[in-house]
């Protein structure tokens, strides 16, 4: 890292760091220039010790130190409270951000290989959820994540930021055909289980017990609000329903109903033994 | 409810409904009146339905019909799209608002009777979070909620809007003492489980099966990131974690720990057997 004092927000160097609440402005910036943007000295360190490159970092003056003993051939980029929070778009007080170059995603082949877990999310829409599934995925043991074509960036920065950086360590791919992407997958081996609390459906252990005990599992999950489409809830091999009370609640929402079915999949072969968490 | 229709958004009969995005005004000024805001029409449904008196609704003139069949003595302010935006801070474009008197909170020994499982946060500050967990709660059979006195407030919008309304059906109060809450708690019949990733907790299966059949259990959750205090922690009857796989990542978020141990609690008596419920 080489160290540059900048003033200035408008400074082209910085440009990376533009407005980073505006989801639109974002998407294409980010696209474009092929870049995400990591939050917070823990997330920033797991991205480098994931192996991404960084573009650059940013930190404000009183917070310069923050980033040491990270070895990056990127400059660092030091600014005076005011010019982040007018670049940025709010305060970033005690934060640091770095800008990272992304990867070609791995092939669906690569992302499944010796894979037994899998989750699937269909159209998910907030960032927020899929960071925090990505969590619960990756610590509950499941294997890999597949994206439908539309289902929103793991990498945009509000999903690292939830994921606590499990986006870097839990393998994903997207997707290229959202019509017959569930057929793919259960040509390489996997039986599909659409959650959903539409009738007809089983409870989740009993659907799991169907799977048999040397089938890889996909746990579909739908968008916020309306669930799986009918094309999905047509293809998978069945559908699960966490059992519910009777107290008006007819759903979970979808990041609490991806815990649950994650938690569910990891007791299947007898259940994780590894480390304990929970909290936090 | 009887219509009238307003133009300018200082008129002081909206003043229930001024900026709703500032957390800190609108802490101040809900306590100070007793009031709660339920935003769209499913969740003020609910809030009616539960017995909630409606001080006023707000709706949008082009989304007029929109709480037709609610009977209620209460006025039913109409307002252009303009005002409607000045006044509460965001587009209500098709949202539907109301005002409710708060009541009093019942007593912990009412919240109590009869309760086998109930989860007690500690001091949560994200209403979203809050919302979420007693989503989860009411949907997977538990009983009973008990807050800390500092755990942010379950009636706060984005609280309500989150839980889908399960604020209004699930019941719950609040202690008076954080030092003594527990062991008034162990006192009333339940065991009491910490969760927490530390060191010396045991997996959460093998935790409840401690509790013993007969007994009540109370799941103990605390604040986002730090998790529960070494008061709690200390005057819970045991430790317990949700087995974590070595994915780098040593535990969920609050909201995906509370749906997986409620789960867990739900099958402890042999699992919920009512409707199927995933997704949303």
């Amino acid at each position: 890292m080489h160290v540059i004092e900048i003033d200035d927000p408008a400074d082209p160097r910085l440009a990376d760091y533009t407005r980073l609440r505006d989801v639109n402005l974002r998407r294409h910036l980010e696209a474009e220039h092929g870049l995400f943007m990591a939050e917070g000295e823990k997330v920033i360190r797991r991205a480098a010790d994931a192996g991404y490159a960084p573009r650059s970092f940013l930190l404000t003056r009183r917070r310069a130190e923050a980033l040491s003993g990270l070895v990056a051939d990127a400059p660092l980029y030091l600014v005076p409270e005011e010019t982040a929070e007018r670049l940025v778009g709010f305060d970033l007080h005690r934060g640091a951000l770095a800008a990272f170059h992304r990867r070609p995603l791995p092939s669906l082949a690569q992302v499944l290989a010796g894979a037994r877990g899998i989750v699937v999310l269909e159209d998910l829409v907030d960032h927020t959820n899929v960071g925090a599934i990505f969590r619960s995925a990756a610590g509950l043991g499941v294997d890999a994540v597949v994206l439908a074509p539309r289902c929103a960036d793991p990498l945009y920065r509000r999903a690292v930021k939830v994921s606590m950086g499990a986006v870097f360590t839990l393998p994903y791919t997207r997707l290229d055909d959202w019509y017959g992407g569930l057929d793919e997958l259960r040509g390489a081996g996997f039986h599909l289980l659409a959650l959903t609390p539409g009738a007809g459906s089983l409870p989740l252990r009993e659907a799991l017990a169907g799977a048999g005990p040397d089938r890889g599992v996909g746990l579909l999950l739908g968008t916020e609000g309306d669930g799986l489409s009918a094309r999905w809830l047509e293809r998978a091999d069945a559908r699960a329903h966490i059992p519910m009370s009777d107290r008006d609640v007819d759903s979970l929402n979808v990041t609490a109903a991806a815990a649950v079915a994650c938690y569910e999949l990891s007791l299947r072969g007898g259940g994780l033994v590894h480390r304990g968490g929970t909290g936090g």
